[in-house]
């Protein structure tokens, strides 16, 4: 097969034949084809988009160009939920010990990091002791043993994704839906997975800006995912706003745990709207794996498992199986910054915009994210955002706090911040957490 | 400058700016930008094709990417024709030195051919000792002296187009019509043409299948030439059969000779052909450089050139100057092949098709042509058509004749030329070599 020829009907918009697809995969995860050959058919793609049937195509060729993580006897039900990436997102943190506290098994591969959205393994390198470093082989027998294990991406799952990945990322085709969707899918095929349930974010922290893309997303990943074979539940949630309080590495560790051990009424309110989607992605996890066989049974068990310790117990069981010496228990071990500043309201007034973007933005100048892939993250950097969307306040009231590694650092957040978060006179009903049910 | 926000602007179609398009040419010439991003950028010209302004802006970029040649010096008027490439095209051997016999400069750089198209230099070193191998202080030295001189292309000129042709042909974004029109012409401006005369071939055995794709060929180089500064004037041509009796290296050579040394009316007919070829466009190089001030006296000036011998004088001047050790007044040492294998008509009746692109494949696998850039050529094989469309033949008639190495090679070729030459019995009118005027 010449890729040319592929090349041609890609440009022309023709249909690839399964075969073809297998070829690309294959080619780019070999370096086979070369580069200028894969980059002149992405941005085809990207102008001639593929069909969901296309896409269902390329999705399994890729997660078959490696090897693929063998779950044969790790107990089911199994569940992967992942999110498409947005600023504070913690929620692996809170529901994948939640859901191995259930009775699921929770077997999942995290990515690093990049741009304003933070990556769950970095977030748990923030646990003194803890390593993302596990083989495949180690992976299962945690599994097996505990139900839950998380390990960073290794390349030998999706070697295609990751060769076609480093070449969107600097040929201008990274927003395409097909290729968007086959990455995602890809590597959760290579994973194991069988179920997915997927965390769409929409807004100006994530790469979803308008409630069309984020839909268009959500409906391709589970019509590519059918074609695919693999059962997919897409849910949309708001990434206008941070979810949760915290921006940051430790913090949100820290912010996890406030929600492992507090009972709700105790938690601040970007925390329990952060702990609202954990809640409500549990639930669907739970009813989609036959655990649950309602919403309202599924609600329930979840809040019996957090109120009940059940999840923080497992959550200590898991770090502690990934080799961390601090325990959920305790906080004192988080590290904290050299300067911490807050900002407060010059007005009082209804809380209109809480720019997602750009608190994301700052956290990443601040260093608790990389800009490029090899970066160094300042894990105590970040921010702390203390009100919502709709929320009514009083002149002076404080709206943020950076946490930061030098007065200098943290006086360039607080030049941005101010713009980031804006109060106004007139109203503003709160914004939902939940934007369209899975 | 970020190439990847070149690319993202092609991408969406929008417009670039000189600035973004000398980049590219710099960054293509240097090889500064890497060949994954050009060939995205090429794939997204392709879709989203650039404008004639902005073709005209690349052009310049592209000729200025190297030295351009400096014709200071060189006695005017200088005119540099050029043909977009076809089978049996061997216009150059007869025209350069006709025009320079009638007092034009022509100083031309020849491509190699590849593909079914032969190139110019290919024929030339079909004539013992011509050496096309100049530099560019040795060209403009013997255009001073004899009004002409012909060379290889250099690596110097409009280095951006070689790094960019080189992709597009891997990449498959060759057809696309300002890409090529670019390619064209920024080697004409880097080899100092001001003004250029164009043969755009139209026809089985060229580029453009269709009239309407040579139209529109013919049209962009004539509107991305003003854009580029440039004094274009843009033919069409018959090459739906070959151009002329012969195809192949010194078959060609031998032909032009019979042009430049005898009666118009001792020519065979298709060799009346390309004569009248060469007349129409020698008759357009004195026009447009105020030579000539109608088409009449044009013509005659052109005739008694030839007559005269005086562009036969010129021809020996030339290939001398350039290291011949023959003479065009003599052809015994025109190399011959092996073997001649004759193909006779079936039946009586019309030439109804000679195909010139089944014909030029067939010269290709005598030898005659280059398949991959490294190819040895065979200068004395390929192929000879007696008949053109629209002559009435009888039964037994001879078609063409093969020249080959060996008699299998030869047999091979005979089983695609009968193909490749049809008579029918219905009469069809003969194809007029010009299709559209310049």
């Amino acid at each position: 097969m010449d890729f040319r020829t592929i090349i041609a009907k890609r440009r022309e918009g023709m249909a690839h034949s399964k075969e073809e697809l297998e070829f690309l995969a294959n080619g780019a995860a070999s370096g086979d084809i070369p580069d200028y050959q894969l980059s002149a058919w992405l941005m085809a793609a990207y102008l001639k988009p593929l069909t969901d049937a296309e896409t269902g195509m390329l999705t399994v060729a890729m997660a078959d160009s490696g090897e693929r993580l063998d779950l044969t006897g790790v107990p089911k039900p199994w569940v992967d939920k992942h999110s498409t990436g947005g600023v504070g997102d913690k929620t692996t943190l809170v529901l994948a010990p939640l859901l191995a506290a259930c009775g699921l098994t929770v077997v999942k591969m995290s990515g690093r990091g990049l741009g304003i959205t933070g990556g769950t393994i970095d977030k748990l390198h923030a646990i003194p002791g803890f390593s993302s470093d596990l083989t495949p082989k180690k992976m299962i027998a945690q599994a097996k043993k505990i139900g839950i294990a998380v390990a960073g991406q290794t390349n030998h799952l999706a070697p295609a994704d990751k060769a076609l990945y480093a070449l969107r990322d600097v040929t201008e085709t990274v927003s395409s839906l097909p290729l968007i969707v086959s990455s995602i899918l890809s590597k959760k095929i290579a994973g194991g997975a069988e179920t997915v349930i997927l965390d769409v974010k929409c807004g100006s922290g994530s790469f979803n800006p308008t409630r069309e893309q984020a839909e268009k997303l959500a409906d391709a990943l589970v019509s590519v995912g059918k074609h695919a074979g693999l059962r997919v539940f897409a849910g949309i949630t708001d990434m206008d706003q941070p979810l949760g309080r915290t921006v940051g590495n430790a913090l949100e560790v820290a912010e996890a745990i406030e929600v492992l051990t507090k009972p709700e009424a105790e938690l601040r309110s970007n925390t329990k709207r952060f702990r609202e989607l954990c809640r409500y992605y549990g639930a669907i996890a739970l009813r989609v794996s036959g655990v649950a066989s309602s919403s309202g049974e599924a609600l329930e068990r979840i809040e019996d498992t957090l109120k009940g310790g059940r999840a923080l117990e497992k959550a200590n069981e898991w770090i502690k199986a990934q080799g961390a010496t601090v325990d959920f228990g305790d906080t004192t071990w988080i590290p904290r910054a050299a300067v911490q500043l807050d900002l407060h309201a010059q007005i009082a007034g209804c809380v209109g915009k809480v720019d997602a973007r750009t608190i994301g933005e700052i956290a990443l100048d601040l260093g608790a994210g990389r800009k490029t892939k090899d970066d160094e993250i300042d894990l105590s950097a970040g921010l702390e955002i203390h009100v919502k969307v709709g929320d009514l306040i009083s002149q002076d009231h404080k709206l943020a706090t950076i946490h930061a590694a030098t007065q200098e650092l943290a006086d360039a957040a607080m030049a941005r911040l101010i713009h980031a978060i804006q109060v106004q006179t007139a109203p503003i009903p709160p914004r939902p957490i939940l934007i369209r049910p899975a």
